[in-house]
Formats: C-alpha cells, structure tokens, sequence
C-alpha cells in the first residue's frame, strides 16, 4: 500500500502519517525485532486494530515505509529538475537538493540505512524504486551516451554519485566534520571528477 | 577492554573469541535495543557471570566488538602494506584487500554499519581508530603535499576512496550487481579519478 500525503488532510490521512512517522522512530529507537505492530501503533496513538486497516502486517508497514521514504526523496530532489541544462549542472543541482532533503530528514536515512542491512530490505520491489529516480537514470545514460559519464555499470556510478554525500551528512559518522556550503561544492567536484569521462 | 587473538588460544581467549562472534551474530539478528547481555552470553554459550568478568557491561560489550572489528579489519588491510610504492599503487593495493576483508566478513561490516547509526558510536575513541589507520592517513598526507591528491578534508577523500567500496560489497543493497576483480578495478579508477589532483 502507498500513501498519498496531500496539503489537506483527512483524518485517515493524519493517521497513517502518525503511522508512518511512528515506524521510522520506533524502528531507530528499538530497532527492526523490537519494533512490534503493538509498539508503532503506541507510539502513533492508534490502536493495533487501526494499524491492521491500513496494513496487512509488520512486513507490509515496515517495506511501504521505506518505500515511501524513497518516493518522498525522490520527489523532493526532482522537484527542480531541469533537464535542459548541461549534464554536469542537472548532478549539482541535485546533490545540492539531496543534501537538503538528508539534512531536514534525518531519521529517515536513518530508517533507509539500518533497512539496507535488515533481511525486510528483500522484499522491496526494486524496480518500482527505480521508476521514483528514472529522471535520473535517463540523464546518466543520456551522458554515457554523449561520452560526458564513463560508461560503467549504474550500481558503480551510484557508489560515487549519491553514496559519499549519504556518509558525510551523517553526523554520527564525522563528528568533526562540518558539511559547510563550500565543503558540499568540494565533494561534488569529487564525485563528478569520479564519473566524468 | 581490547581482546587479542592468537592462533594458539587459551581457555580465555576462546571464551572472549565466542563473545565476540555471539555479539555481531546477535546485533545483527534482532538489533541493538533487543541484543540484551543475557542473549548474548546464551549465544556465546557462557553464563552472563562469565560475560561480566571480561566486560563491565553491554556498552563496554559493544564498543569493545567495535573497536575489535576496526582493529581486525585495519591489519588486514595493511599487512601487506608497502610505503615505498607510488601511491596510486599503494590505495589500489588497498581497496583489493578491502575488498577481500568485506567479502569474507560481512556481518562484521554489517554490525560496524548499524554501530554507526547507533548512539553506541557516540561513545567510541575516535583517536584510536584512527591510530589504528594511520599509514592510511600517511599516504594521503603525503599525497597531498606531493600534489598527487586533492588538498580537502580527510572524511570527504574517505567519503570516495572507502564507502563506496563498502556499498558495492553490501550484497543487500545491490542484489542484481556483481562485484567481479574487473568492476574492483572499474571503481578503483572511479575512486583514484575522485582524489586525484
């Protein structure tokens, strides 16, 4: 099940954002085996019976919350994409976007991170991730094929690409390391020196 | 406390040797909330008494396995670590014992990959971990002040030259993707070209 959060929101709407809001909490205070359906509905101020109309299990709750982590994500770094621009542009503009969207939306990489290394991560429908972010595929393919992008696989181009700004905008990770405007600039130069041709 | 391994082990040194492959085992199945000291014992096959005369308690349980990780995995990479090489040579060298270190203990990656996301890392001394990599930070030194490597902060060159081999190691998070010695060495070029001044 996928949840559509509008501006104007119904009751059933504010409940599965409690929900959702709940399950990413729970999740990284007690982790994936201690997070019961029980727990998250506590948590969101629902009972379990409510929970069970929205989804058919933990398994449910706990793969379409990540997955609505990725479509949130996905949105809000797509939200200004302009493919008219240079290749090189497109990439700066959205590692500036995702670093924006990490930083305001930290528990939910969280979530995303600890979900990565948990066995529900199996259950995800990949190619329905990969549909969130085809604007960004197309433009990786559009400068593999203008011979701007190295042509390697997208699993290698993503290491470079999206992974290293994941790390360093995690604080727990760098404690001393401050992720300034410049030192955003700095690594992406890094990153596009990594995959430009 | 820090535990050393030799290949002739001692009634202690198997004891600890059991803790500390029942902690990651543990941790990793149900989590760091639910990884309880009498869980662990259990697993480890020891009584919790025994678990409390090598550990003052599941913090000291869990940083201990920490810091043990990063010390394994840290002589493993640089044992046959070779100063005398050209640079590119010796982080080359690097990221294919890397590679082979992750290959071969993955769920240590995977409990130092749900460590960091935990409020445990807050209470790990980052000055000796980094002792423990020092070459590594040697290297880079002298790679930036020879101009060879780009003059910017330690963690943005990590945030290339190490995690993203640690993603492309992480069978869970690319399923469809093969890390084969040619695509280590494809995004070993991606890496240098990243760093490279």
């Amino acid at each position: 099940m996928i949840i559509y959060f509008s501006p104007m929101r119904t009751k059933d709407e504010e409940k599965q954002e409690a929900l959702f809001e709940a399950t990413i909490r729970t999740v990284n205070d007690v982790g994936f085996a201690a997070a019961s359906v029980s727990k998250i509905a506590k948590a969101a101020h629902v009972s379990p019976a409510t929970l069970y109309v929205y989804y058919d299990n933990k398994e449910d709750l706990l793969v379409t919350t990540f997955m609505e982590i990725k479509r949130n994500f996905s949105r809000a770094i797509l939200a200004d994409f302009d493919q008219s621009l240079p290749i090189r542009d497109i990439l700066k503009n959205l590692w500036h976007s995702m670093n924006k969207y990490i930083s305001n939306n930290h528990e939910h990489f969280q979530f995303t991170e600890q979900f990565a290394n948990s066995p529900y991560h199996d259950l995800v429908d990949r190619e329905v991730v990969e549909k969130y972010f085809a604007p960004v595929l197309e433009v990786l393919t559009r400068g593999i094929e203008q011979k701007i992008i190295k042509d390697v696989d997208f699993d290698i181009l993503a290491a470079f690409i999206f992974y290293p700004l994941i790390v360093l905008s995690n604080p727990s990770r760098c404690s001393d390391f401050q992720l300034t405007p410049e030192n955003i600039d700095i690594a992406f130069n890094l990153a596009w020196d990594a995959i430009k041709l």
